[in-house]
């Protein structure tokens, strides 16, 4: 675990506040003081989550897909809790629900801190939301306390991180970091509806859609609460991952051709069987990403489609199309899997009489946290007691087109035998204000941190 | 190669027919000599291939469905030509079109020949219908020459051999072996018509059906030419194949349970990945057959359909159901092959995580063919010095369910590539005739042999 954090604050006397250094000095008043603690309410944070997971298609819960009515319904009691936090609430052209708390110190980028509010069919009642409420909690409580941070504080509920039906995943941060492009926009759903149309039914204004994007540098940091979506925190006994990086993916077609042979007349030494090759690169693709995934460098590949064909029982299988979804935080692990697969199943292509070729589909590089906001997060940990280790994020996130033009960073929490994506999904209530803690903490860090580096 | 023959002949000297046992002797004074070649045409056996072949949906060649208004035409037709062969023509009541040419010994059972004129969608010019023109043109020859065999001989075009799309194979000859029971002849295909309309619309009379069952005995012999449908006889540049077992089939489904987690966010070694699973089975069905598959026994197993589920790029599979196919001409081998194949894998899928099971489908038992029908096969093909081994048939065949009523006996001859059951299956007219030649001297010395030992 990396143990550097925040540089020491400078013990500068207390002056009157006469000169503009003295101003600044005034300003940095209170970071001399151990910071204190938000008085943030687990009870409220779990009572909201509880209130979201309402907002459901009744047939088919958890499920909140972006532009339905449950999200619709949502969002306009979402705008009402950010309001009862003392939050300006508005919806940006993106279709973006921000609600801001501003700060002192005139000028300063704000820190942002979100998530989303929808979810996959039969998605789960913690994915993005929890992120969303937690950043709400930290909003709530500074009103609560009265406090003022020397950054403003903004949360947002991003529009539609998870794929949509128009085939376009991270709507929202995607155009805020300006990568919301015109095809994305006019992508449609299966009954005809555009990306666009969409977005502006929620109340989203897409012709204005370049309003929404933040230059980098606009946003002081951006911090992310999610659950981990995986089992490794709850294996460990950790309360707190700490993101290093979001994997980059690449994604390959996989195609083995062999040929259909009849099941009963071919003897075995006779066959071109395309699904006994499919099987030899499976097993090698899993012993090579054993291989490859170290302590530093995190290396996962999935065949997790895969289509035979004829698929007749009495057919030797001629052709086998499969998926191959490599992650990894490093670019050239990501670059060279599949190519050195296929290369390195060479002899066991031609024991089975077929052949393979790979064809990249998508190539996504990993996205680097920010060392300063990692830090941030450890520091906020071990403030609060919290065991914690540094990790990679498997899945993406809003966090991802963020960092393109702000510091990122993400912490993670344990959910329950890392199931995601159904509705078994679950964090306890301990879990969920252990991570807004160090949300919080972070934030507030941060805030001190960066308004020192500023002055 | 078996090197056993039909004994010999004894030198009897010929007497007056005054007695039984000269009657007897008058009868067998031909056995004695060598069996003259029958005057086969190899130009009128290849234009009936040619004729039939045009007996097919136009936009889908070749393609002749049992009960389609292409197969009635071509039975039309075939009876017109049985009946130019001088055969005697009837359908029996399961819709078996069969041609007759007494015999001379009273009271003797028939020697059988035939296959099935329909065919798969898309299938061949061969498959099957060889078997009908083979044995015509056998008949067709007799005819010509104006011989008479002590036996007389049925050249039989069974009705539908080929899965219907009610979902029954072999179903002229399953009720000639009274195999066809009500179940099957109600079974409906997915326009709601039964076996039993179909079999009535071509002519048959299901509520008759009893009337085509044929009692053990009642046939001297059975004898099938066929293509092999595979690449053995090819590869190994050999004429002629004697069948010494249609194999049994043990056709299993196997289930692997895994887990459906997060590709992205869960590392290798916390996975339950059921394709991982599967393709470790996979690689060691195909191990095992190898293994298993000797010279004195012919194993292979086929994993032909596959899928997996949720079936997503990015999901650990959780659920994978295959299809095992295991055809052996060994029972023991068709018993325990995927209970054992289970078994062994039981470090393999704990490595994975995962779970196995097998369920069976269905278990047919290998049909034997009759030591003297081979040993006739055999005694034909060197007679006509064609190459020839003895093997399986990897595939069912209407010859199957014969063997329940007569001695039975398969030629194959090779086709291009192994290919069969598609536009592109194809034997030479070279290779057709052979298998003609054999199938003709195998029923004329059977013809000798079975009226000796009644004498």
């Amino acid at each position: 675990m990396d143990t550097s954090c925040a540089p020491p604050t400078p013990a500068t006397p207390a002056t009157p506040a006469t000169t503009p250094q003295a101003a600044a000095a005034a300003l940095l008043q209170p970071l001399r003081q151990a910071l204190p603690d938000l008085p943030l309410r687990g009870d409220r944070l779990w009572r909201r989550l509880e209130a979201l997971a309402g907002f459901t298609r009744p047939d088919l819960p958890w499920t909140r897909r972006a532009f339905s009515p449950e999200f619709i319904a949502a969002r306009a009691w979402l705008r009402e809790e950010f309001a009862s936090a003392g939050l300006a609430v508005r919806l940006d052209a993106a279709g973006n629900l921000i609600g801001r708390r501003e700060g002192r110190m005139p000028g300063a980028p704000a820190l942002a801190s979100g998530s989303h509010s929808d979810t996959v069919l039969q998605g789960g009642r913690f994915d993005g939301i929890l992120g969303v409420a937690a950043a709400l909690e930290v909003a709530h409580a500074l009103h609560d306390a009265g406090q003022t941070w020397h950054h403003p504080l903004e949360v947002i509920d991003f529009l539609a991180e998870e794929p949509t039906d128009h085939g376009v995943s991270c709507v929202g941060s995607r155009a805020m970091a300006g990568l919301l492009d015109m095809p994305l926009l006019q992508a449609a759903d299966a009954g005809g509806e555009t990306l666009a149309h969409a977005m502006r039914r929620i109340g989203g204004m897409p012709e204005l859609i370049d309003t929404a994007r933040r230059e980098p540098g606009s946003l002081a940091a951006f911090v992310e609460l999610h659950i981990e979506q995986g089992p490794v925190l709850e294996q460990e006994h950790l309360a707190i991952g700490v993101v290093t990086h979001i994997v980059g993916i690449h994604r390959v077609e996989i195609t083995v051709t062999g040929q259909p042979d009849h099941a009963g007349t071919t003897p075995m030494h006779l066959r071109h069987d395309a699904l006994a090759g499919a099987a030899a690169l499976i097993t090698l693709a899993h012993h090579r990403a054993r291989a490859l995934n170290q302590a530093e460098r995190y290396v996962v590949a999935t065949v997790g489609r895969l289509a035979v064909e004829p698929n007749s029982t009495n057919t030797v299988p001629g052709l086998v199309r499969m998926s191959l979804e490599v992650r990894s935080d490093d670019p050239e692990v990501l670059r060279s899997f599949a190519d050195d697969l296929l290369h390195g199943a060479q002899g066991e292509m031609q024991r089975c009489r077929v052949s393979a070729t790979a064809r990249t589909q998508t190539l996504t590089p990993p996205t680097r946290a920010d060392d300063g906001v990692i830090a941030a997060i450890e520091q906020a940990a071990r403030r609060h007691g919290h065991t914690h280790r540094r990790m990679p994020s498997g899945a993406g996130h809003d966090a991802a087109p963020l960092a393109r033009i702000a510091p990122m960073g993400m912490v993670f929490i344990p959910c329950r035998g890392g199931r995601s994506h159904c509705a078994r999904e679950w964090s306890d209530p301990e879990q969920v204000l252990a991570g807004t803690q160090v949300l919080a903490a972070t934030l507030q860090g941060l805030d001190r941190q960066l308004a020192t580096a500023a002055a």
